[in-house]
């Protein structure tokens, strides 16, 4: 699907929230419908899964103490009118090695976030009217 | 080089394809010249190439079995006035150990694609008039 | 914080320069106060950082030899009015084993960068004018 360019929000989320659902509602509350997701940061007891494709479902991950967030990227999209949120991660641990896979929960220590917003090119008609 | 920022797509690539093919092929037929790509999925037997600057070449790494893609980032620009694409993936297995490389071929099982879309500032006043 | 997306840039960095400083100084000869940047490459001997939380210093790990770049993601902002660039990297070596961490210092010998620079809501009505 195509969309035009809308904004670009760069910020920190408070040390000690989840991440995912930090994201969650930063894109509910900014009505953003559609963007990319770019971050950094430094994330406590981090939890991955990956995917069965046998079972369908996530085998979750979990792991203990502190990891670099190297990166977490994704997207916000509609799901039933709503931001849904999809975020995969790559962390890595005190000696340098990384890990990674769905992002599942993941609690703060720092995240620096960028999300650049799209808009449907229907409603760029609309703004500009 | 300076570009403006001009479209974004956000789409997902049908399961079964060459992930680095199908994105040739959108590029193409959208005529992107010059883009960010940024992706995550689940690939099937990806391989990967790490460049051996002594040979000039890329060793081939050939994984097999289902990895997350934690992320696909790279970059569309115009070789030959064709759109060349070049991407490099981390995965992780079921263990959510990672890996990664140039990539060079991968199958999806899912792939969210974003591409950000750039244009060559003579281009804008073009179309602009 | 709320931008507007200004520009993109896309480029190489030269072999044998220092990633970070590079763009550092990249950023500071474009005067960009914010953005994202996203990159692939290959590195010589990166050194990465890893938080530790209870000392309040980077934890310096120093990897020799020659790395994929599987991707550089961060920032650029603004501290005390000049370009501040914040990269985490992942890594892989030869046999496609992934590290990473907070980019410390890393030769360049490929470096493919893209930056999105955004610009702050107030700029883009001066700009207009």
């Amino acid at each position: 699907m195509k969309y035009g360019l809308r904004r670009a929000f760069m910020f920190r989320a408070p040390r000690g929230v989840d991440l995912l659902e930090y994201i969650r509602e930063f894109a509910s509350k900014e009505n953003i419908r559609a963007g990319l997701i770019s971050m950094v940061g430094l994330l406590v007891n981090p939890s991955i899964g990956y995917y069965n494709i046998e079972k369908g479902v996530y085998e979750e991950i979990k792991l203990k103490g502190i990891y670099e967030l190297l990166h977490g990227s994704g997207s916000i999209s509609l799901r039933e009118n709503k931001p849904f949120v999809h975020i995969h991660v790559a962390l890595a641990d005190k000696n340098g090695k990384a890990y990674g896979g769905h992002l599942i929960r993941g609690e703060v220590y720092i995240a620096e976030i960028i999300i650049i917003e799209f808009i449907e090119e229907n409603q760029i008609k609309q703004e500009n009217q």
